[in-house]
C-alpha cells in the first residue's frame, strides 16, 4: 500500500484455534482475516456479502496475492486495514495490510482482485459499480 | 457402540492445518470428520446433502455428544466409523466412532442427533424417513 | 445452565466463512467459538492456554455435549456465557450458551468437560485447582 | 506450470463444511488443499514438516499467489499437482495446480514461496537443500 491510504480498519486478536502445530496463526487463516474484514467494510457501506448472494450477485476472487512478513501467535491483537481500488472495467482490487498491535509490526501485505457475478457471467452489483466511480472509497 | 454394528465407515488421514498449538488435531475438527463421514455415507444411500438443500430440505444437528478418548497427530491415519438409528419419530442419531489405524485405538465416541427442516419446520425427506424404517441402516 | 449464573461472556459476530453451503454457521464452528471464550476467560483470569502448553501442561476436553438450538447466520452477533465448575477430582466443567443479539434468542447450550495433562498423566495445574477450589469461579 | 511438469499429484474431494454460504469451496479452503499437499509430498521424500518443527525447523511461507480459475463445489473431485523448485539461495517454491475430476478443468494455479527458519534465522534443512540441489524434484 505504498503512499496509499487505507479507508478502513478492523481490529481483531487471534484465537487459539486457528493457530498449528508450529504455534503460529496457519497461513490460510489469513484469508480468513482479510475476507472477514472485507465483508465489514462493505456492509460499512450498505452492501452485504450474503444479501446479494440472494439476489444472485456473487463477489468472488479472481486472484491473490499475499507476502508474508511475520507471524501472529497465540494471544497477539492485530489490525486490518484496507483500500479498495479499481483494477479493471469489471475487477476491483482490494489492498490489504495487517499489523500487530501495539507494536504496529507489519504481519501480511495482500492484494485481492475480485468481480461479481451474476448468473455465472461477470458483471459488477450496480452499488459497488456506483463506489468504484466515486473513486474514493 | 456397544454390541452393535456400524454400517459405514471411511478412512482418513490427519491434515497437518487441523493440528493446534498443542500439537494434537483441535476438538472441532473432529466434528468435521464426523459431519464428512455422514455426507459420504448418505450419499452412498443416494442421499446427497448439497442436493437436498437446493430442494429446500435441510438437515441439522439437534444435539451432538462427543467423547475424547485419545488424541489424533500429525500423519496419522483414521477411520470413521457409523451407524444410523431411528431416535424418535422426527429425529435420526448417528453413532460414530473413530479409530487411529493402524492400531485400532479408540480416538472418540459420538452421537450425532439430527432432524430434517423443510421451510423451516421439522420433517424428514421421503428418503431418509424410507431408510429408517426399514431399520437395517 | 438452568439456576446457575455465568461468570463471564463475550460478545461475537458471525464471520461469513464460517457460514456453510446451508447458509448457517457449520454446527463444528460452534466449538471454535466455545473453545476461544473458555480461553479468553482463562486469560481473564491469568492463566493462559499457550502459555500452560509451553510449560508442559495441556488443558484438553475429555466430553462436549451441545444442544443445537437456533442457528446463527451471516449477520447475526452473539455473545458466549460461560461458568465454570468442578466435574470430579480431576475434571472440570464448563457450562456455556450462546445466544443471539440483540433478541437473545438461545442458540445453544454446551457442557464441555476437560482436565489437564502434565507428561501424559491427568492433573489440573495448581492455578486452575485454585481456581476450582474457590468455588467461586 | 506453463511448460513444466509436476512430480506428485494427490487426488481429494471436496467436504461439505468446505463451501461457505455462495455454495462453493472458500477462497480460503485452497490454502489449505495447497498445504496438505505439499507436506505430502515432503513426507513421500521422507521429509516430515511436524517432525522437523519438532527438530527446530521450520517450513514457512514468505508468499503465495494464487489465481482462481474456477469453483469447486459440494461432491467434487480433484487433484492438486505440484512441481518444487529453487527460487533463491534461501527459498523454495512450489507450483501447484488443482483440476476438477475427471473433466480435468482448471480450478486454481498457485505459486507458495517459503523458506525454513531455524531457531528464527532463515535456512534450509540439509534434505530440502539436497532435494533442490539435485534439481530434480
Amino acid at each position: 500500500m505504498s503512499g496509499g491510504k487505507y479507508c478502513f480498519e478492523l481490529e481483531l486478536g487471534v484465537r487459539d484455534y486457528e493457530c498449528d502445530l508450529q504455534g503460529v496463526v496457519n497461513n490460510a487463516v489469513y484469508l480468513n482475516y482479510l475476507e472477514h474484514t472485507r465483508h465489514e467494510y462493505l456492509k460499512s457501506l450498505g452492501l452485504d456479502f450474503a444479501g446479494l448472494h440472494q439476489q444472485g450477485w456473487d463477489l468472488v476472487l479472481t486472484r491473490c496475492e499475499l507476502d508474508y512478513r511475520s507471524p501472529l501467535r497465540s494471544g497477539d491483537r492485530f489490525v486490518v486495514r484496507l483500500r479498495l481500488e479499481r483494477e479493471s472495467r469489471l475487477r476491483f482490487a482490494f489492498l490489504q495490510e495487517i499489523y500487530r498491535l501495539p507494536d504496529q509490526r507489519l504481519v501480511l501485505q495482500a492484494k485481492a482482485i475480485g468481480t461479481g457475478l451474476i448468473q455465472g457471467r461477470p458483471a459488477l452489483p450496480p452499488e459497488l459499480q456506483a463506489l468504484l466511480e466515486r473513486g474514493t472509497v
